[in-house]
This record gives structure tokens, C-alpha cells and sequence, in this order.
């Protein structure tokens, strides 16, 4: 898995803060960064929209989408990683969304993550199918926006050399 | 350390839904009571103003206090649990701010901590001295207002006694 510092260090690099905007992770990606000593210099914040409300209220996601669409979906994902820019004035917006299960949420099956990066040079969403228990659901959906962050940011050689 | 599942039942017996508003916790009190199994029916969400210009923009601390007292204070606690009621629209509002070190804060060395904790009954700020590292003195504040809620939601038989 992607550590937070690496996160943390790529996006320093770039001159970028990040924010973050949870659902089914809860705050575990937020915390997960804050562990980092240092921290306070690029984490600006972070919203949790676990209701799905907030998340149209806070993270300013299209409501009509909300309802057409339910909370699990990749458009809304980006549309929570550009919200949460906005929200805490970051330049990058790390997102999750998903089912932790281990009931269906909107007819989607657990386990369904979608995870988005919004940065000021792009954006990135991308699906992530888990056969797990909800702990395995959410840790897989932390280290997916991890990873997905860091090769936002330029972190990684395999996206510095295909871009 | 209060089990975040009793503050969940706790709150649900009072027909209450809850918020977090987090500074030094950055995501940790509401992770741990999403980990809950049915958290969605009581927990709205959260707010991680780990920078302090958000704890104003965010949760409408008074930006007045904050420029005189700094983040760390026991009325921004407060003002931060009724900044998330409102933000978050849930009935009670758990608030952390503190020092989680190494290096001092606003004047205030590491380990000081303040929860609060408001509810549709009252407000309640207490001020938790940790001797300890980072990891130490934020489990502490995690613990620290889990207990401050568990109380002001009534659910242990000393604070039913006493009121």
C-alpha cells in the first residue's frame, strides 16, 4: 500500500495541499494522513458526508445526480473530490465513495469503491472491487485513494513516464 | 475507554443523531463510530478542520476568538460542537482541539487537549493533560470525548444520577 507520507511528500513536492471528502471510509483516509508528523503543512482538512445529504450540502454534489444515480457511483466520487477543494480551499481533492456493506446500498453489491483524485492538472476516478468483510472494504478503499493520489501527484516513475 | 458503539446506542435511545468536528483527532472519532455496524442510522458526518482558518469557514467559529486565543480553548472546543450541529444537521456535536506535539501550539504545550460535546440538553468542555507522544495524546482525545459523549447522552448510570 501507498504510505500517507508518500502522499504527503509528492504533493509537497508539487506545491499542492490536499483535502479529503469520505464516505464509507468515515475518516480513516484524513486520519490515516494526520499520522504523519508534519502533516499540518499540506492537510488542510477533510469532510465526511456519511449521509448521503451532506453530501450534495458540503461537498456541493449535484443533488439531481444524488438522486438519479445514489451515492456510489464514479461521477459522484469526482464530483466530491472537486467539492472538497472547494470546501477547505486545497488544490487537491482526494475522495470515497462505496458500499462497506453488508447490505446492498442503491442496488449495488458490497464491496463496489469508487475512489477519485482532483488535482489542478486533472482528474481521476477509479473502480475498485473488493471480496471482503466491511473492515477489508474500507482498507482496500483507503489504500486505493492512497495509491491513486500519489500517481495524481507525480509520485510514482511508472506516471511520470507515461505522462 | 467508552466503546464507540455505546455512544452510538446512547444517542439512538435519545432519538439523537451525532456529528464530529475534529482538529488534533483529524478523522479518528468518526472512524471509529463508522466501524460500527449500523453507524449510518445515528452519525451524519464530520468535519476535520485541521487548519485553523477552517474551523471558522467550516464550523463558523468565531474568527474574533480564534485570532485571540488561538485553536487550542476550551470555548473554540465548544464553539467547534455547535459549529458541526449546525454544519452536519445532527443533534449532538463532538468537538476535539489540542496539542498533539512534538512542538508547542498557540503558547500550549503538547498533551493539552479540550473536548466538548453539545447536545439539544446542553454543552459540556473538558480539559484532558496527556503525558505522551502523538499517538498517546491523540488516542486520549479520542477516548476522552467518546466518554464527555456517552455522558451527555445520558448513557452511564453516574451522569443519571447526578442530573
Amino acid at each position: 500500500m501507498t504510505a500517507p507520507a508518500d502522499v504527503l511528500a509528492a504533493a509537497a513536492a508539487r506545491g499542492w495541499t490536499l483535502g479529503v471528502a469520505e464516505s464509507l471510509t468515515g475518516g480513516m483516509v484524513s486520519a490515516a494522513l494526520v499520522d504523519v508528523p508534519g502533516a499540518s503543512a499540506v492537510l488542510r482538512g477533510a469532510v465526511v458526508a456519511y449521509a448521503t445529504d451532506l453530501k450534495a450540502s458540503l461537498l456541493d454534489v449535484d443533488a439531481g445526480l444524488l438522486a438519479a444515480r445514489g451515492a456510489v457511483d464514479p461521477d459522484v466520487a469526482l464530483a466530491m473530490a472537486d467539492g472538497v477543494r472547494r470546501a477547505v480551499r486545497s488544490d487537491v481533492g482526494l475522495a470515497t465513495t462505496g458500499v462497506a456493506g453488508p447490505d446492498p446500498q442503491d442496488g449495488h453489491p458490497p464491496g463496489l469503491v469508487y475512489v477519485a483524485v482532483a488535482t489542478p492538472e486533472g482528474r481521476h476516478v477509479r473502480r475498485i472491487d473488493v471480496d471482503g468483510d466491511r473492515p477489508a472494504v474500507r482498507a482496500r478503499a483507503l489504500a486505493g485513494v492512497l495509491d491513486l493520489a500519489l500517481e495524481a501527484c507525480g509520485g510514482t516513475p511508472q506516471w511520470r513516464a507515461a505522462h
